[in-house]
């Protein structure tokens, strides 16, 4: 059986050493009041719940999976799904950084984002139910009336009741503009919605004595295509005027789907019958104000992989040094053992390394953009708050198509370290890969996300936002280019600055001359950039590192910290070198393949 | 739900195109009668048991997996398994390619292969049944006694009885020389066998009357390590002296195992309690007699992953035709719809070609190598059986581990094409991933893989085998290095070969220094040469493209040839750039990590 210790070492390293959060919310008036020792408690706790909580049922409920009873339209979630949700509403755990009006604990984002971190790593399927509920508060709340926030806002902050998003149908999933549910306004100002969704992760479950669904449907007069789609409030059971449960309303679960992994979430094809809503939003306008919910989702996603990868290491770590099999081909290491464990042999240290490389790295990058999303909320200066706001919507999509990707490749090399045994459900690593595996695809494909980059937000604005990461880069370089002890970091991402710069700036005209060219090269380039992101992050964590080691600190949380971003630099950046040359590659290679693909 | 074509125009073409089978089976007088015709009709009759017997029971199969009755220790397969190998019985498939001395056909183990792949395409659990017969076989066929052959070959020729394979226990895979199973000598000649084995493929089912078990056990006398194992013939009923069925042998099975994948395969525990065995071979010369059955077992496996990655293209690529999703970034396509078909994206079809090109690569190298087997066998000349065995004993690493990883690659990206659905069950897609899994880890990992081919193979004899290897790709070079048309194929192998010779050399010094080097740069290094060999397979078929085309033929087969080798030189092969940087990135950024490792 695995096991999992919350790595709260690392997130303090990352949140005070790295990031010095504390500093940056002094200048944040909402914040100014959190400091070093309340972010630890807070984390010490959010550990202990994810790991003595959710985590004991992650295997159980990946057996178990959800059920639907086919005539009640209800979902009983794997044993003990309730009561630890129970628990996590009794703790206070739904209002960590929501907003204190209605009744959150209005505290930064950087602490959901580790907490969620530990929820993921615990049991994705789990945590996709508070997950998702607190997309759709972030929906409402930006987007909401007033009436609806007053209404709804404090069941979701306290987590009596869940939330969903229901975009996909059948026939539309990456493109929404096909979407068919209907939105039929009624006199008293409601709306009565008909149609059929598909893939609602938590869409019904025995959890909580509510849901409210956040539903994209057309009005009866809404233009075709992606701008003619709205957003409505369709809670599973109405909800009268003093705010308690009134009548079930037309919104049914009407199947479960039989998935590779997350079997504990209920992933559910809901129909609605003439269900009763509200508009959340102007009309046609939905896809907008959906968006806010989608770019928060897109970050959890990258949180989940993250969280995954995480626990793959540390039992494939733990694994490595029990199991004891062949020599170490340089000489006997373990004289008192018939083998060796198998972590003296170099391709272990490179699967482990891996993980552990990919897990710091997107932590540090995590909570870099958790970070931006207070500043871009909160920050008492606009331009910090715009430029902010820019970063994280560049950074989005390689925090959930990179992390993702890595978090896929990692939970395979640790489920490898394993050989025979990982294979092997009991042992809990072959959950791991298969649950990262929707972590692809869901929220926009990882294919949409570097299209999305690429295309949108840097070519989009020829570069400018790019520039800004730039200017980090550049920062950096300045700080160290003189230092030796770093340039074995410092040059490869300086170098790469380089590259992609030039690079980006060849996409540019070949795009405008040939669209198709940007779709050619969008994923190799959202992954290379990837890199620029992690090799950015792993240079900074050295430099502390390194500035800790030469003040005489002996804690050998540096010394690891280096030998990891050696290994990363040495083993895992080294992939740019083809993916520059593959993204260079051109479409004709692609398109030009009517007879191969005939 | 999928489907499966027999691929077999592909096969065709590299038999009878590419490597001209025919032509070199009239050199060998055993296979001297084997004409085009004969070949296309076992594979066409082949392809039909697959496509219309065992892959419907597919997804049936993994969905039911195998039932232990702890009562009687026998195994229940999945529905329709048992009659599915009855038909395969009576069509005396067992039969194809072993020896005639034993009831068997004697036909070229290039229909095997053939063969093969489409039944591990159409079922990868339901094949490893028989396809773990003919490994015992193999092994009886080689190392066993004039009584043990004619008592049990034509049992496993015919197909009547299966086999299996004992080797791994609880405490050992990889490293059998701690393996502790006893086999005590007994006065009539035979021995008492006592242990415990795990991770036994088809170890136990009821698909056939009796099981004969290869079991790798020690003498009591037996030195240490792996020098003092034995192999021994354990049947599941003892047989009469007449051959018939005889009293229950003491092998049972004590449990089945939940996998990630193959869930219709009994991956079994069997306990040995004095159960009655033969010894096959020489006393403690075990492991060369199971490693007969080893190398065959690990060609085997790379050809499961080259089925998974031939269906999961297959459908995928029907499925990316006729889903629509969004418009294409160049403009319309499909005017009539409302969205085009996703394969006008270019990553859609990157990632499709990715299969492709992966499948009919691994083809080609599959088809040499089975070839080679049958030089090695049969061919009259001395030397052409000595060459063959070596290039055969180079590539078969390769064709298991580089086939493998390509494989969970392929199968990925196939599953990646469908979006949401990729990730439900009932699409079959995300079982080609999971079933593709395994291969990566049985039959020796891909790490073991990767230190047999540098450590043995390669380093071994100073190169020696691998230098036969490279005079092919000279071959090639020097016929087509002036050609123009073929010098986008040509010089990135030839290219490729000089960086690998000089590598291979710069290993050889710095492994010799520190053994650990070897295993740093192993992994890495077997993937540079496995896209050299890949290289050199796909400028050969564009050769014969380029030949056909030039001569006029307008059988669009040719042009999607040509269209696949260009998109492998640009799009895959490109991975050696950045393979040949982290395979030379030493050992120290791997070994000196106890800090990170902790």
């Amino acid at each position: 059986m695995p096991t999992y210790t919350p790595p709260l070492r690392d997130m303090q390293f990352v949140l005070h050493e790295l990031l010095k959060v504390t500093d940056e919310y002094k200048q944040i008036p909402k914040h100014a009041d959190v400091d070093v020792d309340t972010i630890n408690a807070v984390l010490e706790e959010g550990g202990k719940f994810a790991a003595e909580v959710t985590f004991p049922l992650n295997i159980s409920g990946d057996e178990e999976g959800c059920k639907l009873n086919k005539e009640t339209h209800e979902v009983a979630t794997p044993k003990g799904f309730k009561e630890a949700y129970q628990k996590y509403v009794e703790g206070g755990w739904p209002a960590l950084s929501c907003d204190p009006e209605y009744g959150g604990q209005g505290l930064p984002f950087t602490l959901n984002q580790n907490f969620y971190e530990m929820l993921n790593a615990a049991n994705q399927a789990w945590t996709m139910y508070p997950g998702l509920s607190h997309g759709a508060y972030e929906a409402l709340h930006a987007h909401g009336t007033e009436e609806q926030k007053k209404k709804y806002l404090p069941k979701l902050a306290s987590g009596e009741w869940t939330g969903t998003m229901c975009l996909t149908e059948p026939h539309c999933g990456t493109d929404l503009g096909m979407l068919r549910t209907k939105a039929e306004p009624q006199a008293d100002g409601t709306y009565r919605i008909t149609g059929n969704k598909i893939f609602i992760s938590a869409g019904e479950h025995d959890m909580a004595p509510n849901i409210l669904h956040l539903v994209l449907a057309r009005l009866p007069d809404a233009p075709q295509g992606s701008k003619g789609i709205s957003l409505f409030l369709v809670p599973k059971f109405n909800v009268n005027a003093d705010g308690s449960i009134g009548s079930r309303n037309g919104i049914y679960c009407g199947g479960l789907e039989h998935k590779m992994g997350i079997h504990g979430n209920a992933t559910a094809q809901l129909v609605l019958d003439g269900a009763v809503g509200t508009m959340v939003g102007e009309p046609n306008k939905g896809l907008q104000a959906m968006f806010v919910m989608m770019n928060a989702a897109r970050l959890g996603v990258g949180n989940q992989s993250l969280g995954l990868t995480e626990v793959a290491f540390q039992n494939a770590l733990a694994y490595a040094k029990d199991r004891i099999q062949m020599r170490s081909l340089s000489g006997v290491k373990a004289k008192d053992k018939p083998a060796d464990p198998i972590i003296v042999h170099p391709d272990v240290r490179k699967m482990l390394l891996t993980a552990k490389a990919y897990a710091e790295g997107g932590r540090a990058l995590a909570n870099f953009c958790a970070l931006l999303l207070d500043k871009e909320l909160h920050h008492p200066d606009e331009k910090v708050r715009k430029d902010s706001a820019e970063l994280v919507a560049l950074l989005t999509p390689i925090v959930k198509a990179f992390i993702t990707d890595n978090g896929w490749t990692a939970t395979s090399a640790c489920m490898q370290v394993y050989g025979g045994h990982g294979y092997i459900k009991e042992w809990g690593m072959e959950q791991f890969v298969r649950d990262a595996r929707i972590n692809m695809i869901y929220e926009g494909t990882n294919t949409v996300q570097s299209l999305d980059l690429l295309g949108r937000k840097v070519l989009g604005n020829n570069g400018a936002t790019l520039k800004k990461f730039g200017k980090l880069v550049a920062q950096l370089v300045e700080e160290e280019g003189v230092n030796e002890k770093m340039s074995e970091f410092i040059n490869p991402v300086a170098y790469l600055g380089d590259q992609m710069t030039k690079f980006t700036t060849e996409l540019g005209f070949k795009g405008f001359q040939n669209p198709d060219e940007v779709g050619a090269a969008a994923v190799d380039y959202l992954r290379v950039l990837g890199h620029l992101v992690f090799g950015y992050f792993w240079a900074r964590m050295a430099q502390v590192a390194l500035r800790e080691i030469e003040a005489g600190n002996k804690d050998p949380f540096y010394q690891a910290k280096l030998q990891t971003a050696r290994f990363y630099f040495a083993r895992l950046f080294p992939e740019t070198a083809t993916l520059l040359r593959t993204a260079r590659a051109g479409v004709k290679n692609l398109l030009d393949t009517d007879a191969a693909l005939a």
